[in-house]
């Protein structure tokens, strides 16, 4: 079957529904926003979303040019097409809103977790073109992974395979989210940076401008900016997040053996600060006979583009 | 192409090669063993391999019934169909083992380690058939690994992937014969086993019948007997061992959701005492969509012919 010249991208957020049609180079040749939220059921946000997508259609020459659409979204499966349970979205239960949109398009859906679009999308159009085994690390205000063996993602018997941040790598650590203590998300997601910070403050006597900022208010990225300038506390939190993202990945390579491990997110735009100790302790800590075989390295999707790319790679 | 009715196993062993002869219904209806030592070169070994194998063969009707051979061996890569420096082997190097049998056979041959043929014994004959996800860990000397993602084992961008024994589960714990610190074989093989009743006699002082045997002579087969015989300190032994194989793999599910983990070798022959260890702490330990999703199975392959078996299946 030929392809088609475009697919389209969803990255389904809790506040906007950001859609981008997208042509075999990865640009994005037309974008809509739809708000998430206000439209009653998921099938009237369906309907709407469709309403405010014909128009952008029509202009890349109608349906017949789309070969599908692909959908990134928190809690999805890509076995079952549904969104089961997410927390920041509109709709309680189980959605079936890959078939939703298939019969209102007419087009096939696939849908998929964010950190696994971002996986996709980095294979399609990024870091990851050409390679089959890979691992994408996407940190944010929680830490997800895609996993890719065999040029396939891992989705796991039930479809939801591929939650490395909830790695328990402290047994009795830091609390988290999920219920349970230590997992990887909590230091070195966001806020896990955060907290790394005020245990640092609580620890030494050393100077930062982080102590100005209320500890609720302490962002990644006030990190990245003191470590920038020089700020001791703030390069040695750098430290300690890169060190445990390396010494997780050093775990990680155990299971698949990958050719890279792709970062992508908030808390890496610190860059080499960051970056050098997650070399350091990935070598320092893998199995002797993996050292050397793994790249360690950022993602260049564009951060704002990324999402919609990943989700539209779903459809390639 | 119609398949033939039999394949070949190898089960290749630091002191014995031991060859069987397998139809569809994973039954051995011939044997031969040929001793690893003694060939000189290893192009003498397979000559002198194949020459105890062809009388056998014969009798099955000949080569033309044989769909072809898989060998399981230390340090073996499945990609390259070599044998990469295996220290108890008699050849040093670089060994082409896959294509020395297939140029002198006539069959094509693929070879892999132990763990991953015994992870494809399982899903052809045993405890994993019709799984299409799961992870074979195998309990020996070390601690090995067969990963199996959407039917096709894990063998990473080097051939080598599968080696969640080295994942480090204590850091700066105890010494791996890898040159590492904290590795989960250093817990939960056979030596393990006997370096955490040696910890639990230092501890404690409990008495025990492991406190008669020298602590280099204490084998995991001595504490089942002795925890069987309602042993306190080996109970203890055994739900420290189950405890840290059930916490470990709840870590590995984030990986790829399996539907079973199934457990070969020495050590699990303490069976339930061993076992419900294993559940409860996994149980306990994994996230909270995980629950309730995977067994916990002990292999059902026979032990003396699981090593063949899995080998031939790799032929299939």
């Amino acid at each position: 079957m030929e392809k088609k010249p475009f697919v389209i991208g969803l990255d389904l957020g809790g506040t906007n529904s950001a859609f981008g049609i997208v042509d075999r180079d990865a640009n994005i040749v037309e974008r809509v926003t739809v708000p998430t939220t206000g439209h009653g059921t998921v099938e009237q946000y369906v309907k709407d979303c469709v309403a405010a997508l014909m128009p952008v259609i029509e202009r890349v020459g109608g349906i017949s040019q789309i070969q599908g659409m692909g959908v990134g979204a928190p809690n999805a499966n890509y076995y079952t097409g549904e969104i089961l349970q997410a927390p920041n979205l509109p709709w309680t239960g189980c959605i079936p809103l890959a078939k939703l949109f298939g019969d209102a398009l007419g087009v096939p859906v696939a849908i998929t977790n964010d950190a696994n679009a971002a996986a996709m999308g980095e294979m399609a159009y990024g870091a990851a073109k050409g390679m089959k085994n890979f691992i994408e690390i996407t940190l944010g205000t929680g830490v997800g992974s895609g996993i890719v063996v065999n040029g396939q993602v891992v989705y796991g018997c039930d479809g939801f395979a591929g939650e490395l941040g909830h790695t328990i790598i402290v047994p009795g650590g830091r609390e988290c989210g999920c219920g349970r203590k230590g997992c990887l998300e909590t230091y070195c997601s966001g806020p896990g940076v955060a907290r790394t910070a005020l245990e640092l403050m609580a620890q030494t006597r050393e100077k930062s401008v982080l102590r100005d900022i209320a500890s609720s208010k302490i962002m990644s990225k006030d990190v990245s900016i003191a470590a920038n300038n020089g700020d001791a506390l703030a390069m040695e939190v750098l430290k300690i997040t890169g060190r445990r993202l390396g010494e997780a990945c050093a775990n990680f390579m155990n299971f698949c053996s990958v050719e890279a491990f792709i970062f992508f997110g908030g808390p890496v735009r610190a860059g080499e600060p960051l970056m050098k100790h997650v070399r350091e302790a990935f070598e320092e800590n893998v199995l002797p006979i993996y050292k050397g075989k793994a790249q360690i390295l950022l993602s260049n999707l564009k951060d704002s583009d990324a999402a919609i790319l990943g989700a539209s790679a779903l459809a390639l």
